[in-house]
């Protein structure tokens, strides 16, 4: 398998963690999408979202969209709930993932870190749809050791990849015991 | 099983469409979100995010996220491709819907339909995100009789939700014609 990805990408580092977690032999790419490596017209065949990561399987087809390849790349592991029902809470967090909080806490840190603005400079409103993400996940947190059960799934791989540099977006985390003692868990999980 | 939705919400029609072309039993109980009827306390019991749609299902779980709800209610259907591949590719349709379609395309409709914007009101990025992501479905089904193979998937019934009212937020699809054959063939199939 070969991923392109982005190694300051949050959604690449996923695909990343699982393909090691599960011993998956890979060839990583590096593209620079700060640069418009993921616009050239050679990306775009393999994506026509024109977005990382993208896996090429051993077979040369292309797989796109992060929670979907590490969904793909999980299939029959211990990353994935074998009870439907817990499947579906692993997915709910997925999608979740990808709508209320990747666009608020990844996107300030995007643009603190790569855009060089200020925390001032944040859109307020992101800014409190992403605690509000924090906020959800300190509640379940509280009260189940990872989000879906008591051992880690690809929803715990997912949220970690941006809720571990939160920071970097200007989000404090102190006030969120059960959210730091969590990312220490998966972390030491995935060997990080 | 019982619905909690907005019948005005594409994401809520989603679980209803599954739902009847699986001749699944359901109650819809109708939620008004525009008078804050996700937000109320009981809601938020059952989802902690404060959005529709959510399922009650027969054992009383609930469960969340229109996508995870129907990759659940469709699982061992014919709705899901049995290769793993294509069920990955059906993924990849599903979150990108989330991330790079609804969050354009469902949000101008709500923005005027709702918030009685006019066209000219609207965030000029949001209607051309709106419009790449229907060239990227055009390219697509240019290419293939549904997004992923020769029947239909969940990505077809996700992404049909808020494509086929486009126009209610400004997206015109005249030069649009495989997504308009694919809209009517999408619509036959589920009897709307």
């Amino acid at each position: 398998m070969m991923i392109y990805g982005d190694s300051n990408s949050g959604n690449c580092l996923k695909v990343k963690w699982v393909s090691d977690y599960l011993l998956l032999p890979y060839d990583w790419i590096e593209v620079d999408t700060m640069k418009g490596g993921s616009r050239t017209p050679e990306f775009l065949k393999l994506n026509g979202a024109g977005q990382v990561p993208v896996a090429i399987l051993d077979d040369g087809r292309p797989l796109a969209q992060s929670n979907a390849i590490i969904r793909y790349l999980a299939r029959d592991s211990d990353l994935i709930p074998q009870s439907p029902y817990l499947a579906a809470k692993m997915d709910e967090w997925l999608f979740w993932e990808q709508y209320s909080h990747e666009p608020f806490i990844a996107v300030c840190r995007f643009q603190m870190v790569y855009l060089k603005k200020s925390l001032g400079d944040l859109d307020p409103d992101k800014v409190k749809r992403g605690y509000s993400a924090l906020a959800l996940m300190e509640h379940q947190l509280h009260n189940t050791q990872f989000l879906v059960c008591s051992t880690m799934t690809l929803a715990d791989v997912a949220l970690l990849a941006y809720t571990r540099v939160a920071h970097e977006g200007g989000f404090h985390l102190d006030g969120y015991a059960s959210v730091r003692r969590w990312i220490a868990a998966c972390e030491k999980t995935l060997g990080l």
